[in-house]
This record gives structure tokens, C-alpha cells and sequence, in this order.
């Protein structure tokens, strides 16, 4: 029978769960509500209940899978307790996921950071095969991150590690929700750009275009798709804010190529829907903050992982550890 | 018999060599001239020699030895090959350091970077005993690191990892030899601290203090230890180079522990021997610069290797491989 894992993706509105065999998904990736308001006991629950029906459907032995792996938003510690950063999941913060779940279905569990866990889809599945070293980033809402050394998912003491949407890359630069000034997530994430479009937008001193127009007519309505939608037709204000989210990005990608020197930095999340033209522009700004013998033996590639990035990671996280 | 190995600790002007076991030097630390001016070969010849004295004067069998480690400046590749980065070295990138040894004692080879190599120092002997994940920041000429995660020094895929001196700190910074603006070497290095005093002693706008008049007048002979004997008794230009200096090392250290959630930070070099004062304060820009749920899981000590830390690293270096 083919090596085969749980993966759980917990997410603020939808669990999503599959069974992940060596090469992928086996089957249909399965959703359930999060019902996150009725708590974090609820929560559990739920995640329970799913990998109940995945088993089900398996038709195979719970004993048979090498055990399950979840990806949650927050920080889980080393024994399977959610420590925090998980805001949108009221009560989740406290809650242990490990026992209840081992002693249920008799499985060993891992979970991660679901933004960390991706980084071992990459690994495993995506644009990080073949090596043992890389760097992700997240560009998404937030910018979050995840990195593997030596081949293994690196979490940190606490299941901390990879908060690379915290680098500061300006001085006295934008506020962040976390208190800094200039992190990089404040330019490079989806809100990011969709904030910096509009301020550029509205700029008296700037120049005007068909951009800057459609943003001052609407601006609750811009989106980072809009933004690269008017950067294909080489609109300057829309340029100057994609100029200026790769500058940054540039900059942290450069930092951490700085201080880890990995085989490939992986760039993913919604915002890199965009393609290649920042994947591109991101290249040159890295390699002006990096040293160049480092730099010229990392790649920057982009992210292969669809949207079921979330529960592969999470299956990879098991057979990391059990496989 | 006591297991050990031999530590060999690649200087520009000296090649300092010792028998490491697991508690730390088994007598005496030798020294031979490095003869860097003679080319590669011949530094690797002296290396040889040394090894060779090593071994006769311990009174022990060569195949008594767990392996030989070595710290030398630059990048090492993971087949042995100096890759570059020893500017001091004429002929020494390129050099192919394993094999010679090998052929010649039959005993096993892992090198680093000499300053990467003293983060392992740290965690076999110094400050990080008892912990997995630590990033060692070294405030010498420059600043260098190492790294540590889960328990193992990670050099990154080619030797590289580690390069936090180059972290950019300040936008439009002070400019750097590796062409970056704002590196935190540019502020918390011994040469950092020299070239920021000189500069605020010189500020036309500025107040005067002993410390700036002392500076005006010979300006050649200021060092970092000077400063801080004037921020000793509360000079208000010393202090203000200090806080400077603390700043931007607290922002530097702010991102990696964002990254890398380590357990601790540990700060040496020759520059921390003023203290205390320095640890205090980079701690206390540091948390600014930090997640708090992350920078309070994160301790931040001073290094406990004293001088013959290169050495010691170096037969961390073996210990981690072979032991």
C-alpha cells in the first residue's frame, strides 16, 4: 500500500483536509466550516470530524496512513499547543491539538504555521525539488514566510520561525499593525500595494494617468490584480508602486539571501498571480543588497504550489517527521 | 581513551592549532606562521606541518583522532574547495583543503568559515550550552556570525550562510566595501564605532565634549575601546556613537530573530568587551524590532569564548561531523 499521510489546512473560514501520498494529492481535497466564532474547542472538533471522514472515504485503515500533519495560522509550540498569533481563531490560542487527536485515531501528529508549512510543499512538491536549502515568501494579504535548512522545515525553538514579513527594509518607513516602521509586508503584500497605489494615486505633486484616475474614482475597489492589470500597459504611477514593492521585497529577499545563502528563494502567495514581471524586477533589486558570491548561487524562483499549497504542505509536514 | 580532534584555526598571519575534546583544549594552543605572501600552497603546507606537530606532540596515534576541523576566512565549499571571500589569502581561493589531509593522516576533514565556526564554539562550550538554535553575531574589524539551528552550525549550501554584517539597517546608510548602503558592519563593527566618532566629533553643529576634543585631537589613534571608556563617564558624544551603534546592531539582531526565532542571540568580538553596557542597550533596541510574542522567547547574551575561540570552534567543527 502507497505511503500515504492526513493533511489539514485550517483556515479562518474552511478546514480543508486530503490524504497526500509521495507525489501529491490522492483524490479529492475535502472542506469543512472552521465555525471559528463557536470557539477553539469547536474548532478541534471540526478537525476531528474531518479527519474521521477522510479516513472513511479512504476506505483504509487509520493505522495505515504514517500520521497527520496540520497547518493552523499561529505559532504552535513543540508539543502541540497553540502558543498565539492566531487572532482570527478567538479561543485557539491555549488549545493542545496533539493528544486528542493521537488519542482518537492512535496517529502521531505535526503541525506548523500554515505560511511555514507551504515552504515544505515547495520543498517536496514544488520549486524547491532537488535542493535542501531555500527561503519562501507568502506575498498574500500579509507577507509570511517559511524556511527549510538542510532539507528539513526549520520552526524555530517555539514554532516561530519565518516571520520574514517583519523584515524592516525602510527606515522610519511605513507603520506596520506590529508596531515596526517599514516592514516589508507594508509594501509587498496585497494591502501593501493596494495602500501604496492609492497614496500614489492621489499624490498632488505627481504625475496624472489612467491609473492614478481609476484608483481616485474608486478607491475601496482597487485590488494588487488591478494594479499590475494598468504595470502591463505600462501606466508610470502604476509602475512606480510595482517599482517600489520589488525594491522592498528585493531588499528582504536580499537580507535573507544575505544571512542563509540558500539554493532558491521561492516567491508565492495571490500577488504572484502577477507573474513574471515581478519575479523579474525583484532579481535586480536583490542583487544590489546582497553580496554577489552569495547571490549568484541562489535562484529566486516562483512558487508551483496551487491552492492546495496549504494541505500538501500540511501532509508534508507528517512525512517529514514520520515518513 | 578520551575522544578527540584536532582544531586548526586559519588566521592572516598565524595558523593557531590545538587538540579539542568535549569539554574544550587539551593543553596547548601552537601557533606557526600563516606565510599567506608564499601563496595558497604553501599556507596549506604549514597547515600540514602544524597538523603533523600536533599529532607527535600529543604522544597519540594519528587514527586516534576523530577528524580534524578547520575555521578559515572565507567560503568553503562542501567538497573542500575554498571558494572565495579570503581577500588576506593570495592563492588560497581555489585551494582544495580535504584531500591533502586525508591522503596524509587518513583522517577526516570539515571546515567553515573561521567566524561561522565560532557560533558552534558557542553552543559546544560557551553560550548557547543547553539550547538548539542560536545566531552568534562577532563584532571584530567587521562584523561576521553563525548560525546554528536545531543543534547543527548550518553553513547554507555553499559555506556562504551567515553573512548577517551585510543586513542593511538604515536606508541610504553609510556606504559599504561590498557596495550596499547602511550595513549594520558599517555601525557596530570596531571600525564602525571609530569612523562614527570621528565623524560626530567633527560636527560643526554638535555639542563639545572631552571625548570629541580628545578625538579632534589625534584622530588616528581612536579605537573602540576608547569610545567606551568616555561612554563610562557619561560623554555625551561617546554615549550618542554608542547609542547609534547599539541601534542599528538591535535592528540587525531584531531581524534575525524575526527569521530565525532562535533561542538565543549571542554577541563577541572584541567590541563586547566594554560590556554590559552594550548588551543592555542593543537589547533594548532590539525589542523594537521584534515581534514581542517572538522577542520574548529569545534570550540575548554575550559570547563566553574568550581568544581561543577560533580554535575551539574548529574542533567543534569535527565534533559535529565525526564524533
Amino acid at each position: 500500500m502507497q505511503k500515504a499521510a492526513i493533511g489539514i489546512d485550517l483556515g479562518g473560514t474552511a478546514i480543508k483536509g486530503a490524504i497526500i501520498c509521495e507525489t501529491g494529492v490522492v483524490g479529492n481535497v475535502t472542506r469543512v466550516p472552521t465555525e471559528a466564532h463557536k470557539g477553539g474547542q469547536q474548532v478541534l472538533d471540526n478537525i476531528l470530524g474531518l479527519i474521521e471522514k477522510l479516513i472513511k472515504d479512504s476506505g483504509r485503515e487509520a493505522s495505515s496512513f504514517i500520521g497527520v500533519g496540520i497547518g493552523t495560522p499561529g505559532f504552535v509550540g513543540g508539543d502541540g499547543t497553540i502558543l498565539g498569533g492566531a487572532e482570527n481563531l478567538p479561543g485557539w490560542k491555549g488549545t493542545q491539538i496533539y493528544e486528542p487527536i493521537t488519542k482518537r485515531f492512535g496517529l502521531g501528529v505535526s503541525a506548523a504555521n500554515d505560511v511555514t508549512a507551504v515552504a515544505l510543499a515547495e520543498l517536496m512538491f514544488g520549486a524547491g525539488r532537488g535542493v535542501k536549502n531555500i527561503v519562501c515568501f507568502a506575498l498574500g494579504t500579509g507577507v509570511g514566510g517559511g524556511i527549510v535548512t538542510d532539507g528539513k522545515l526549520y520552526k524555530g525553538s517555539h514554532g516561530m520561525a519565518g516571520e520574514v514579513g517583519h523584515i524592516v527594509v525602510e527606515t522610519d518607513g511605513i507603520l506596520c499593525a506590529c508596531g515596526q516602521k517599514g516592514c516589508v509586508e507594508r509594501y509587498s503584500s496585497a494591502t501593501g500595494i493596494v495602500n501604496m497605489a492609492v497614496e500614489m494615486a492621489s499624490a498632488k505633486d505627481g504625475e496624472d494617468t489612467d491609473f492614478a484616475k481609476a484608483v481616485r474614482k474608486n478607491p475601496a475597489e482597487v485590488t494588487s490584480k488591478m494594479v499590475y492589470e494598468y504595470v502591463a500597459k505600462a501606466d508610470a504611477i502604476a509602475l512606480k508602486v510595482h517599482n517600489r514593492t520589488c525594491d522592498m521585497l528585493g531588499r528582504a529577499v536580499g537580507i535573507m539571501i544575505n544571512a542563509l545563502s540558500p539554493d532558491r528563494v521561492v516567491l508565492g502567495g495571490g500577488v504572484m498571480m502577477a507573474g513574471d514581471i515581478i519575479l523579474d524586477t525583484v532579481k535586480t533589486y536583490a542583487a544590489r543588497h546582497c553580496w554577489p558570491a552569495i547571490f549568484e548561487r541562489c535562484e529566486i524562483v516562483a512558487a508551483q504550489m496551487g491552492e492546495d499549497a496549504g494541505v500538501m504542505g500540511a501532509g508534508a509536514l507528517a512525512f517529514e517527521q514520520f515518513g
